[in-house]
């Protein structure tokens, strides 16, 4: 009994701290997604890849890792902000070090906070971490049965990204059963094919980015109900 | 504190009955493995692969899985006997689990019991199962990258196997990179490099798994000190 009351006081007070940093990036303008996958899907690739194609806007970063910098320093150069958050043996990003992320971005000075959620398929889609998006990536390498066997992670997400679609000549990889098992959660979420490495499929995912900001903005411009 | 208090009781009820797993495979002349890689890096490819080729000796498999029985399906054509595990919500296997699946195997009709844990690179490296040997998967579609940054699941393996490695030739992947990050963790453990696809170094890893056996039923005929 007391393990689930912990359990539950846990994610409680994570949700409250997520709908805080919620308002703060509401309240600045600052479109914030939480981007998820397996380790090696491609996460870090796609946001080098990105933010130069998202100027003049500019996007700061939180990186999760267990340790090292390795993410962070590969994102540097392109981020108008990079903040590497170590969980040690966290297996996932907590809204508590979001919020300790944010407090180190001028948010006046971006459009976009993207974070780099730990690499893991189950734990980060548990975490609310108080942002607008969620992106699942699913790399063609790791086989076309992961939507089946981690539902929860791609029920949730607003945009599914295949990734290293490159790669798709050299692999059995069904992609017809993968859109077939996403019809089963009966997500809406687009399914978007690119390849951070030949560009292919790149312009689509930015327009999507583009467009879900200016929904934010038309938002905020609406008067209240 | 509470929080803290929890966890620890919940790592140490974990490791008792992991210690109860092992007498019980230990006196059974049984020898456990568990295998653990992100999702995707082939671990039921390989047990596909491996349990035939250890024939006369036959296998009992145990699948960790958050949902669905696709693992459990591929494997049970060529196990003695397959159980899936379904873990829910679970990022990990437990010994508990693992001890309800050692209920339903024959342990007297195998000579292995094969456990292919969740996919992730965080989580199940805290659990101890009750196996004797830690079997790290690393496929070259992931990156070269993650032995720095999920040394805990590679520290603790007795082996790594790296795998996929018929894509070698379309990946910027540098295995040098892996082999210097795993001599820094200062772990004994040799690194195999495979294609459950081609086959290429399958029996390197399968004479492994034999000689791990025969040194264990030598240490069960040695008089104890």
């Amino acid at each position: 009994m007391t393990r689930i009351h912990v359990v539950e006081s846990v994610l409680k007070a994570n949700d409250a701290v997520a709908a805080v940093n919620r308002r703060l990036l509401d309240s600045s303008g600052v479109l914030a997604v939480n981007i998820m996958s397996a380790p090696g899907s491609g996460k870090t690739t796609l946001l080098e890849k990105t933010i130069p194609r998202l100027a003049p806007e500019k996007a700061a970063v939180l990186v999760g890792d267990l340790q090292t910098t390795r993410d962070a320093e590969r994102i540097a150069s392109v981020a108008a902000d990079t903040t590497q958050i170590n969980t040690g043996t966290g297996c996932h990003l907590t809204a508590t070090q979001v919020a300790e992320g944010l407090g180190r971005v001028s948010l006046a000075n971006v459009a976009y906070v993207l974070i780099e959620n730990v690499g893991n398929m189950v734990c980060p889609a548990g975490f609310d971490l108080g942002e607008h998006l969620r992106v699942a990536l699913l790399s063609v390498a790791e086989g076309d049965d992961k939507v089946a066997k981690y539902p929860t992670l791609f029920q949730q997400a607003d945009v599914v990204l295949l990734t290293k679609i490159d790669l798709l000549g050299v692999l059995d990889f069904d992609v017809q059963r993968v859109t077939e098992d996403l019809s089963r959660l009966q997500t809406r979420a687009p399914m978007l094919r690119i390849s951070a490495k030949t560009g292919e499929g790149m312009d689509a995912w930015v327009d999507w980015l583009r467009q879900q900001r200016a929904q934010q903005r038309d938002r905020a411009a609406a008067p209240s109900a």
